[in-house]
């Protein structure tokens, strides 16, 4: 059975390492957000696709759930002197990765593409793909202006009340080749635990992707990121709050409706089951902390099962 | 006393710790090799200027001669994932020059600009020129192909006879703007003690140069790298011999004879400066080896006493 999976940063990639305990990896297709990306020293960087990459190669911090383990930030130290602000924490060994990318996109290369050699060169086996080609930039509106998403999520540690969330560039972005086919193909499309928002926002706004995902044959089953009303990690519980959804994961139920059959909610969350119910999605109930390997592996077999 | 330089690498940046010793940085114009330059890893290397920048700022590794002091190679190790050849050794810290660099080029700034702005963030006050902001490639011809320089010179550690040397695109290389005037506007003009052939040839070559040095009224000196028939450091002699040049002092001053008027030669040379008189460039006798500071700030003064 082919699975594809709609991917933000770390929460999916959580996910993802119990789904390839389960699928094999040549079964697995993730589309990933690339609303975060964004250009640091004049190299391109790609969070989320990086953060499943390396989270798969079993190469990343698990301390930050980001970034590259055992990492060193002496070129990061030495881009100082040439006055950049350097909030934005990229590791010797990152950068490596980032001015590949950015080599390859400069010579001509699509994003898939250059992801896909870099999935390569990390070893994976699974399709990963942007969910666009074309650049996307999620920007946040905030009281202190229009920050984009990287300066909110990591220079201003989200301190700021979202007034609204847009996404630049969505108008002209097309879905890159394969993702809608990835879709409509797939035996089960799984939406992961990410920011409803922002990192799965992103991916629905795509022309295309959204019709794809109420239309596929596929059963569509995701998990909430929202427990006891708040996210494990981020700001999507205070997010959906601003912009005036219910920060539960009865609230992720209504986000997804139109296209989701079954949300897995936490066993904390299981007396919301009506509430989500009510959303015409059905509810299923399981452990959604993925505290090791182990409740990894039980969340991708609860997923897939509850749509089996 | 404004002083002009004509500068390759290692040699030039040890005689400039002298020169900037006894005439102040403001005073001095330093025209750069570019012919040097390549791209690795999609960042935009200029080898020569940045020994330059780094010796100066006492950055350098004083082990190489190139690079900065204290480096760790981590961005490196990990661009062999990729497939990359990583012969060419570029630390992390040394990395975000040449990011930085590369980002300036392709945001519209001549190398002249970002050159500039790189040397100012190591705190220079000298006014550092590359010789052209057009592109030029040295390629040197051995048995083995053609190489480019750092091919030659890194990769196979200067080991192939040398055929010939040219110097891809000198035919549309403009000088840099300030070139031809800090030749025509010099007190002194100093050619620093650098390979004839690959380090001020392709300066000797962009359109212009040659006849500046022929008609300025500034006095014109040199350093021989040349000293007992041998480069301190570098291929000079062996490439000067190939290419049906005399390896000595006495060809130095044959390959700069229509401009130079004096050059300075070492004590050990001093049987040479006859052959040297011959060529019509007057010789000087100095203690050439720049072991310490106190010999660098000698041979400037040296250097700078041969013509006043």
């Amino acid at each position: 059975m082919d699975v594809t999976v709609l991917a933000g940063g770390v929460g999916a990639a959580r996910f993802l390492e119990g789904l390839v305990q389960v699928v094999p990896q040549e079964r697995v297709t993730v589309i990933s957000n690339t609303g975060d990306d964004e250009d640091f020293f004049g190299l391109r960087v790609s969070p989320d696709i990086d953060t499943v990459v390396y989270t798969l190669a079993g190469a990343i911090d698990p301390a930050h759930g980001w970034g590259l383990a055992g990492e060193t930030y002496h070129a990061l130290d030495a881009l100082r002197r040439f006055g950049y602000e350097t909030w934005f924490s990229l590791g010797d060994a990152d950068m490596a990765t980032h001015a590949f990318r950015t080599r390859l996109l400069r010579e001509g290369a699509t994003l898939s593409e250059a992801t896909a050699r870099i999935a390569a060169a990390f070893g994976l086996a699974l399709r990963l793909l942007p969910v666009s080609d074309d650049r996307i930039r999620t920007l946040v509106e905030t009281d202190a202006g229009t920050l984009t998403f990287q300066q909110y999520f990591v220079k201003r540690r989200t301190e700021d009340e979202v007034r609204a969330v847009r996404f630049e560039g969505i108008e002209d972005a097309a879905p890159a080749p394969g993702v809608l086919d990835a879709i409509a193909a797939a035996g089960v499309v799984v939406v992961a635990p990410s920011n409803p928002v922002v990192s799965i926002g992103p991916l629905l706004a795509v022309g295309g992707v959204r019709d794809a995902l109420r239309t596929t044959a596929a059963a569509v089953v995701a998990v909430s990121p929202i427990v006891g009303g708040r996210t494990i990690k981020g700001p999507a519980d205070r997010m959906m709050a601003s912009l005036g959804m219910t920060p539960t994961a009865a609230g992720v139920a209504e986000a997804y409706a139109d296209f989701l059959d079954v949300l897995v909610i936490d066993e904390e969350d299981r007396a919301l089951a009506p509430a989500v119910e009510a959303t015409g999605v059905r509810a299923a109930v399981a452990q959604t902390i993925m505290r090791g390997t182990a409740e990894k592996r039980a969340l991708a077999e609860a997923a897939l099962g509850a749509v089996q």
